[in-house]
């Protein structure tokens, strides 16, 4: 295991503003429709999808947990679309993602890490590095939206031995626990 | 209260073919990603939200529950995108479709309704008559997908008095039980 360390932070729509947009009704206004029996929260994220002609698709995601400490070994990004998953089984689930600057197009810069609750769905800007999908405690399904068209649209990056970092999660971690 | 009434059938794949796609693992097969730890369900239903330039974008829905039995008053539909709607919460909810061939355009044909448990979105294609959200229980919350852009993209028909149908729902409804 290598001596860098990842610990997550609580994600909110601040903090995950330069890599995509979290999607949640906390912190979001509504207005009503349907004769006052919906609240609609309107526009929470935009699916970017039609490059080269693509079109939106949904998909779901059935995630094995991890065990951890994690070694990372790689991180992905799509260069086409926007990804956006939603839970469908309301579990919590960690987020890594990385400086995706267009300094350094073809490596993930710093690596950041955050654990999402059960009713924060994420979307990934196009470009922006990250893992893939991190379950925790539980089986945990997702709907996902991408993108299917022409075009490479996932572009991958392992890390070296002397690159690697590790995520380390309690079990235990709650909001405001220190881990 | 009229007279015609309405009683739910189990939301299937088959059945609801003409009027759009049910999201759902059962009886779909998937491929294994992310090295073996995620089962990719892939592309069950497709978003169609490019007309006139539109884009797609993601709101959460927080609907009441009805109370039942219910007059249905109107049904509306989205000539320029589909509409999908994706459980948040795991809630069973009713779907009420009509006939929208083009023999009709002003307004919708024979009504259907089903019922879906909270493992299955759905996606109303383009044109397909359909009423506002129906929670049954309790608030229900749903992640959907829909289209920002020009255009008048709801239209909506009030039935006549002469017209009317009421749902008929029993809370103990389950998936083999009779009404």
């Amino acid at each position: 295991m290598s001596k860098a360390k990842l610990y997550p932070e609580i994600l909110t729509q601040s903090n995950f503003e330069s890599f995509g947009e979290v999607i949640e009704t906390e912190n979001n206004s509504f207005y009503l429709i349907n004769d006052g029996n919906t609240a609609r929260y309107h526009h929470l994220s935009t699916i970017d999808i039609k490059e080269s002609n693509g079109k939106g698709i949904i998909s779901i995601f059935r995630a094995q947990p991890r065990s951890f400490p994690m070694p990372v070994l790689l991180m992905e990004r799509h260069p086409l679309s926007s990804q956006t998953f939603l839970p469908k089984t309301g579990s919590s689930y960690l987020v890594l993602v990385a400086d995706s600057s267009q300094k350094q197009p073809e490596s993930p810069g710093e690596l950041k890490l955050f654990i999402a609750n059960g009713n924060q769905g994420i979307t990934y800007h196009r470009n922006t590095w990250h893992h893939p999908l991190l379950a925790i405690k539980e089986i945990s399904d997702f709907w996902v939206i991408d993108r299917k068209g022409e075009g490479n649209n996932c572009l991958e990056y392992f890390f070296k031995p002397e690159q690697q970092t590790s995520i380390i999660y309690n079990q235990h971690f709650t909001n405001h626990t220190e881990l």
